[in-house]
Formats: C-alpha cells, sequence, structure tokens
C-alpha cells in the first residue's frame, strides 16, 4: 500500500527547504530596490537591479516546474533519489542567483546544471511512470531476455 | 481506500507532459533571445520578441492554476475526465503559443479555448469537493428526489 | 494509515479558492488593459494599469510557495489549522491586490500581513515535519520531562 507520510516526508522536506530558498530571494530583490532605489511597481532601472530581480523571475518560474517533477519522480520512482536531486537544483539556484547579480555571465555554469539536474528529475519520472504502467507480464518477460542476456 | 499510485497515475502524467511543454516554451523564448539579439536581462526588443517572451510568461503564470485544478478534480471528481481535460488544455496551450508568435490576434482562439478548459476544471473541482463533503443521508433524499421526478 | 480523500479535502477546497482568486486577479488585468488601452504583449502604460500588473504578478508568483507551504502544514502538522491559514492568507492577498491598485502604499499593510501568515504555514511545516523524524523514543522522553517540569 503506498501513500503514508513516510512516503512523501523527504519530498515534503526538500519542498519546504524550496520554499525558503525563494523567500531568500525575494528578500534580496526587496533589498536591491532599496540599494537601487527602484520603487514599485517600477521593474526596471540599473543592470545591477535587473539582474537580480531577473535571477528571482526565473527561479520563480522553474519553481512549479521543479514541484512537479520532484514528487512525479518521488512518488513513482524513487523518493531518497528524487529529494537528492532536489537538494542539488536547488544548490545549483542558490549560486545561479549570486552569479547572475555580480554578472550575466555569472549565471550560466550554475543555470546548465541546475538544467541537468532537472532533466534528471524528468527523465525519473518518466522512467517511474513507465514502469508503473507496463504491464507486470511485459515486466518479467524484459527482466527474464535481459537475465539470459548477462 | 484512496491513495495508492494508481489513483494519481494519469495526473502524473499529465503532469509530466505540462512540464515537457513548458521546457519546449522555455526553449523557444531562448532561441528567440539569439535571433533577435536580446541579451538577458533585457525582456523587451523587436515584437516579434516580446510576444514569444509574453507567449511563455502567460503559460507559465498559468501553469500552476492549472495544475491544481488537475490534480483536484483527478481526486475528487473523476481521475480520467480530469487527465483528458489535462490533455486538451495542453494542446491548446500550444497553439496559443504559436498562434502569439505569428500575431497578437493569434493568440485569442486558443486563449479562450484553454480558459474555458481550466473553468471546466474548476467546475469539476467543486463538483467534486461539494460531493464529498455533503453528508450522504443529503445525497441519498437528493437522489431519492430525482428518481421520483424522472 | 494516512492518505483518504478526508485528509486533504479541506486543503483541496482552499486550493480551489485560491484558483479563483487567481482567476479574479486575471480578469482585474483584462480589464485594466482596456480600460488603459494597454494591448498584449505590452506590460507598460499608465501608473494605474502598471499597480494592476504588478499586483497580479507579486500575487502569482507568490501562489505555488502559498499552496506548497499549504499542503506540507496541512498534510504534516494539522489539516483544520493550515487551512484556516489559507483562508486568511488568500483574504490578505484580496485586500492587497485592492490596496495597490489604489496606491503604493495601500499594498503595505496587507502583504505584510500575508507574509507573516506565510511564515506562519512555514513554521507549522517545519514543526510537522520535524515531528514526523523525531524518532518516538525521543519523543517519548521530551514529553516526560515537559510533564516533569510542569
Amino acid at each position: 500500500m503506498y501513500g503514508g507520510r513516510e512516503d512523501v516526508a523527504l519530498l515534503a522536506t526538500v519542498t519546504l527547504f524550496g520554499v525558503l530558498l525563494q523567500a531568500y530571494f525575494s528578500w534580496q530583490v526587496i533589498t536591491a530596490r532599496r540599494r537601487f532605489r527602484v520603487s514599485p511597481p517600477a521593474t526596471t532601472g540599473p543592470p545591477e537591479f535587473e539582474r537580480v530581480f531577473r535571477a528571482q523571475a526565473n527561479c520563480t518560474e522553474y519553481f512549479p516546474l521543479f514541484l512537479a517533477v520532484l514528487w512525479v519522480a518521488g512518488i513513482f520512482f524513487h523518493q531518497g533519489t528524487a529529494a537528492a536531486c532536489g537538494l542539488l537544483y536547488l544548490a545549483a539556484r542558490y549560486k545561479y542567483f549570486h552569479g547572475y547579480a555580480v554578472s550575466p555571465e555569472g549565471r550560466l555554469g550554475p543555470l546548465y546544471f541546475s538544467a541537468r539536474v532537472l532533466w534528471l528529475l524528468i527523465a525519473l519520472s518518466a522512467l517511474g511512470l513507465a514502469s508503473h504502467f507496463l504491464p507486470a507480464s511485459l515486466k518479467m518477460s524484459l527482466l527474464r531476455r535481459l537475465v539470459v542476456m548477462g
């Protein structure tokens, strides 16, 4: 049977860390608004401000995608693996944010890394779902073929 | 008993398709940034670029709302129906994106269609939740009245 | 055993209210676009329009964070408490939106209140998760110490 709290507790923990990271990014934008005197509703100003603003906007944009594949991979593939990928993703986003604040080039390395982790979570989700929908008989015959080949 | 993987597998599959579609839209924005030479953090440029940028922004904005009602409708009304609506919504968003890339008017048809599918998912969610909270005795008497009227 | 529909029905209901509120905010932006003649893809115009636009953007940005902690707090701490906090948050966001539409200062009171409710949900999530991961033996000894102190 599936569906107890223990089956999603690690996913929920990584989700909470993600929310805290997004709250931290929001705080950085508020600080940048004060430092560079860009009052709401304006979203344009000196490049230093715009980089911080866009860094937060980009992380915010990807956050729902991240949560979606974190949970699908965690429920249909393996909770611990998905949670570990989730922590890597959040660490990459932290580096991305501070890299972008310094220069547009500084964002690229961590951005590519975070994208690779996201694709890994997508692949794990697809694998987990495929294995869920594959009939057990087909799975058995595939497994037997692998054993015979091995 | 509710809560097994089989009760959400179709919802998770549609969610994964949605994430892939959003990744595709992000890729289109990156391509448009290169073609029209709009380097981050800038978000303004020729109208052709701004339409692609806004198309992605609008899809991104609605994605969490879509996921929320997809899952509530799928859990409280009917999984298969919600998943089918979900696929329709994603198809409409694909058409919307490419329509908007051509002209602001090109986005309207698929936008209205996607809004109608979203309202349908909202209605199914409301129905499912209402039926969950309605006491069984009241449901029975409503049903009996319908039978008598029929 | 955890995982039945009744364990998340209140969370799903507040989620649905949240989606309806976001749909209402989107509608207000469409109305403001017409009133102030700001056609898509433009997002700049008179300050009255930009305030409505930014109010919706800010609510949209926080919506996934809100849903994430609503569900984590509701599943790991207490469903009813989380749902009640959720309703308070949505009420604050409604006031924020209309306050911002009038003036940038008008957004501040409800914004701070909504942030406080969000932090409360974050704290409840953290408490719920900590209590989930704490070994039962440690919980017992902590409880016994509290009883002895009392």
